[in-house]
């Protein structure tokens, strides 16, 4: 069977090409009789609009392209579930993308999402980063572009996170205030902001209730299980004492808790951990792993929300870009309390 | 800056549009000499090619639409990493979009993936799609089509998925084989294939082990913490007799581990617990979760490879489809041993 064009439905009408296709894209220009008419003869004909034509004409494709770094962790796909109940109640379909904290990746993604004619792109930095061209390229093709978590200033675009400064400094004082002298702390690049503003809020937190800063409590790496056992072995083998630990992510707690255990070192009793971003399997481990919650549904649908309200006008990036700052939630469960 | 078009090199090079443009996309009928030249004031222009008019005449995005349920869970996320790795070596992209086991949701996102141009769907059916007429639709469309894990046989594609029957059977023998005479089976909405295989799986094992098959030891429910908490909350008030349990997933395994912990009953001393799937979480609880493992990373890679070897030569339909099953692999851990 041949395919129906618009060429047949005017052809049938006996008008122009540009009529139907105005017709078929709702422009005001067109009565709304000829409208009803063109409707009408392209359902008959069993017209198949193509939506890639379509949306070049009208500019808008009704997808928002969403970049995570890793959808692994609870606290990304709980952030996608936020944008996309938001995004689906106003008409919007999400497209993924993982960098898989690559920049290369990244790139590539932001250049599929491009391609694809989305309408808006909402992602959070991978930590392979450092070059922002592409997203630079972005706004210069006057898209959309919305940072979530890993957000950066000098981009100059609207962003939602969560006080990971403040995020920083509960974990610290919760475990001071349950009797800890000397606390670890585990963070990672310095280079990614939010863990930098978690080590800032751990220091302002000793400094506040006069403890000292000691550097041989302090440890980097990428986030990840075996950083967390590598610490604890290190702490181990160089007999360092101490009795409270804070991790900046889960996992690393995770490999924290699982190398005491192999110590036979009792959590909470002897050493009170506690962890951030509250992924799921904390409350399922024993002890359950005390965190700090980024209210990660919250995020996605605040960020969402922000898209929306910019783009309406069409005018994003007319005026200084909007920050939208949530507050942390301290989660206190088992491995924390004396 | 105006923007440069295809116009501006034909002027500059006084050949006309269309062979520019079939230069710039590699057409045969042009000569090496032109093509080389519209590159060079292409470049020296900076022009940017245009990639979805440029995409619809090659008919070419080398972008995949992969199609996943849940991106909660570990089983698709590692699908979804071994899609990529195999994808991305074989220069394609990726993009996502995630059912949330919604029929609806599922449509719109196969919509949104033909709206942007993918050359091909890789994807694990929704639990509540019933009506598989959006997949009809792809192949109508002559859009590549494969199905993983959650896959039907009457679509006629490709398939890739693990042997849920031997999987479902393993689970049980292994329970029987640690001394279990009463086992439960939680199960859920036997539409789903991959579950239905799992139950009669167990059924088989039960009697190959001459051991009856009763009928107050089945549940069914939707996969979730939920269900497994409520059966053994059940299995408590029936007083119903019991010293084995397969959950056909892990997240109902773990709410069975929990509810049996709240009525401090033993796993594994007086109940020996196992799941399907092997999420992450199984390996950090106590005791950890024996499991059967679908090789999830290499399920997305076979996925990826069946896929490209039957793109190659763009007659993807034009043999009956080719179905590749691999084997479970039981994981045993604390949960179930004796």
């Amino acid at each position: 069977m041949k395919k129906v064009t618009i060429h047949d439905i005017a052809k049938e009408l006996n008008i122009t090409f540009s009529s139907v296709a105005r017709a078929l894209n709702d422009h005001p220009s067109i009565s709304a009789a000829t409208k009803e008419a063109v409707r009408e003869v392209a359902k008959r004909l069993n017209y198949q609009q193509n939506k890639v034509a379509s949306a070049l004409r009208s500019g808008r494709s009704n997808v928002i392209g969403v970049m995570v770094p890793n959808l692994g962790a609870t606290f990304f796909n709980s952030i996608i579930l936020g944008i996309e109940t938001v995004m689906n109640e106003n008409g919007y379909t999400i497209l993924l993308y993982q960098s898989s904290e690559s920049s290369n990746h990244e790139t590539k993604g932001i250049d599929t999402f491009l391609q694809s004619r989305v309408d808006g792109i909402i992602s959070s930095i991978a930590m392979g980063t450092k070059d922002l061209q592409h997203y630079y390229e972005i706004k210069k093709n006057d898209i959309p572009l919305l940072l979530f978590d890993r957000a950066v200033d000098e981009l100059g675009v609207p962003t939602v996170r969560i006080d990971d400064y403040r995020g920083g400094f509960l974990a610290a004082e919760h475990l001071i205030k349950n009797g800890c002298k000397r606390i670890v702390h585990i963070s990672a690049d310095q280079n990614v902001k939010s863990f930098k503003e978690r080590f800032k809020g751990y220091k302002d937190a000793l400094k506040q209730y006069n403890r000292p800063l000691e550097k041989e409590l302090i440890f980097y790496g990428k986030p990840s299980i075996e950083l967390g056992r590598d610490c604890i072995k290190q702490l181990h083998e160089k007999k360092i004492d101490f009795d409270g630990l804070f991790a900046f992510e889960d996992y690393t707690a995770l490999g924290v808790m699982q190398q005491l255990k192999e110590y036979n070192i009792k959590v909470p009793d002897e050493i009170r951990v506690i962890g951030f971003a509250n992924e799921a399997f904390g409350a399922y481990i024993s002890p359950s792993l005390s965190t700090i919650d980024q209210q990660s549904v919250k995020m996605g649908e605040e960020a969402a929300k922000l898209f929306l309200k910019l783009n309406k006008d069409h005018h994003y990036y007319d005026n200084p870009p909007e920050q939208i700052v949530l507050e942390p939630i301290l989660i206190e469960r088992e491995s924390s309390h004396i």
